[in-house]
């Protein structure tokens, strides 16, 4: 058994009063703390495996880096269980001396001045992104975006075995899956991706759309930007927040991405194929 | 316009090149600071309403207090935006002065000392509740659990607008509602179930049930039993650590509760009724 999941014994009942007891598959859930050198800098419930992928997109949607150089060395650290096991649940992350590092305090409370609100409130929450929106955003294709939520679903390893976890899926434009990730939290999946790309020298993310399984938040819309996608499509609705903070960032957003139709909230309008489009001219 | 929804200029487009240019209702979401008597202590992202009821919930949740009469005020602070009207972003607690406040610093992160994880780790992360498991669970019925789901989709006004919110809803062992809330957040809206329930004088939630829209995760279950919840149910699946904290905290989860059936994985078996058991005897 992968540390992705676990088993648990449950009884399952039907409305006819018949009942079964058997073994249930869940996805792990594990308490995660990073720490930037010895420092402690946040604890996340998420699933096990990806860990380094997850500190490192972490740190880039909270704006602490975002080159691949900045991030010197990711490691477990030493914890070990009550049975002299190495516990695998903090990550200590090495940086270059000159990032400045995040001050904690202002880290996790936003602001101290009355007046967060509006206009104001997004400022004092939002991070700001290192990298410009795309001058021109690329043309995404309508067949191709519409196609993402079903190839995402197709390779959710842990959603088969469990139907408990959210995934983010990166894309070209072409539609070529460049990363998929998958956790019992929507923002960790998410993070992980960035993570590896920013791992894989691959930030500022242009060219590229990012799926994910859920709603689109604030939260998600952001962590896009600080990446430099250029596109976010989510399943389900995105919240207010989102799209203003879409509009005003640049990035586009896609909200109820059901396979046979989308909605677009931010930016370019997708492209049609010529296939459909002009298929009477030829 | 409520301050619970907003309106979006949206562009639908179809499969077949079709499409659309419409209003879309939007759940609404803002920042929202809680502060304990001039302190900062936490920022959310929630939709606005109930607000009163998710900061109350929270500090239950968080542990701060378990009391209605250790909540003496709850009030919007004096925040304006640029055009000088309340923003209604900002709440100020007053606790009973004998209130030990949470260190804040420790309150974010929880442990500075290596080796969180499994036993370890849960006891780090997780509170401890002043209100001690139900000695005997009320046996609920089966067929009102069953019920539960279809009930609350049912209660949830935001939804039926947006598609785009979690709901939470606390039900008597007779399946009678006592308090439903929406939020984007799932957690929020937990809260400010909890919330309502301390500002009502009814913790500890004996002989209730909380039925959750989404999944069952650590989060979820440990709010729960803070408040004295005995049973927590979910639509969709748990994670491997809310299975053991319930198992292990005395609190009843049931998950997969899709009207026809349902997964018990703590807890007792909910009883079938005898109309359907019984039948045949009378």
């Amino acid at each position: 058994m992968s540390r992705l999941t676990s088993l648990s014994k449950v009884t399952r009942m039907n409305a006819d009063g018949g009942s079964r007891r058997r073994e249930d598959v869940l996805a792990a859930e594990e308490p995660l703390e990073i720490r930037i050198g010895d420092e402690p800098f946040s604890v996340t419930m998420r699933t096990p495996g990806a860990d380094f992928d997850l500190v490192a997109g972490f740190l880039v949607s909270e704006g602490v880096i975002a080159a691949t150089n900045e991030l010197i060395s990711l490691r477990f650290c030493a914890g070990e269980d009550e049975n002299g096991r190495q516990t695998f649940n903090v990550v200590q992350a090495q940086l270059r001396p000159d990032v400045v590092l995040p001050d904690l305090h202002r880290h996790v409370y936003t602001t101290s001045s009355c007046g967060i609100c509006g206009t104001a409130s997004i400022d004092a929450v939002r991070k700001s992104s290192r990298f410009a929106p795309a001058e021109a955003a690329p043309g995404f294709a309508l067949e191709m975006l519409l196609a993402l939520p079903d190839q995402l679903r197709t390779g959710q390893r842990i959603f088969d075995k469990t139907g408990g976890v959210h995934a983010a899926g990166l894309y070209r434009s072409n539609g070529e899956l460049l990363c998929l990730r998958e956790d019992v939290g929507r923002h960790n999946a998410v993070d992980k991706v960035i993570g590896w790309a920013l791992r894989e020298g691959r930030l500022p993310l242009r060219d590229t759309v990012l799926q994910v399984s859920g709603r689109a938040s604030f939260e998600l819309v952001q962590k896009a930007a600080m990446a430099g996608i250029p596109l976010l499509s989510a399943v389900s609705a995105p919240s207010s927040l989102a799209v203003q903070l879409a509009q005003e960032s640049g990035v586009g957003l896609i909200g109820f991405n059901r396979g046979s139709s989308l909605n677009v909230y931010a930016g370019a309008l997708p492209q049609q194929s010529e296939a459909s489009v002009g298929s009477l001219e030829r």
